[in-house]
């Protein structure tokens, strides 16, 4: 799906993760270990229009405007999401080659399957 | 891979997560999210007789006995490894089909393609 087939590191059940990898893919699986975290991102990877307005996210829970903007800034941190502002909103857009990399850390079968090795 | 073809969600891209599988799947990649436990899993899962006595796990990290301990907790309580303890040591093995089952929400190709829709 993509061509960055070469991550530097071999998934899960080939080889060992090394301590610089591993302190790269650790935030990003950190980003994803909240619930609240989870729901946005599923609703953002599946906007019809391939992004969201902030707008249309807030609805859908519970919590106070800054909660959701602080859970939105982690995502975009760890380079789960793209955002945008544009007049008096921002649009966030999914970054699926992400979630495709991590993907292929946890499924080995996948990641052998995906590079044609 | 597994029969568990039909988990319950739609990978990301497919459909929104409801906050009842979020509040489930989110602990798992919490447990993820962290250097260490990163390095010890991949330790497991790479492991050539398909379990890892903790004390082959202990030498390669620059940390206490109980700090390694406390990781390998969360790896079990998250579902991530099974443990038994046999004599002196615990041993460790992977449960791959849970990696699988996290690749498959992250990856919706990858989804899509292995439980045939």
């Amino acid at each position: 799906m993509t061509n960055d087939t070469a991550p530097g590191w071999a998934p899960l059940g080939v080889a060992p993760l090394d301590a610089g990898h591993a302190g790269v893919l650790a935030p990003q699986f950190k980003a994803l270990g909240d619930p609240v975290r989870l729901r946005l991102l599923s609703m953002i990877a599946a906007a019809p229009d391939g992004e969201i307005c902030v707008c249309d996210l807030t609805g859908a829970f519970d919590l106070t405007g800054p909660t959701i903007s602080h859970h939105l800034k982690v995502l975009r941190e760890a380079g789960l999401v793209d955002a945008d502002r544009r007049g008096t909103w921002v649009y966030y857009r999914p970054r699926p080659e992400l979630f495709a990399s991590l993907a292929r850390l946890l499924d080995g079968a996948h990641a052998l399957a995906g590079v044609g090795r």
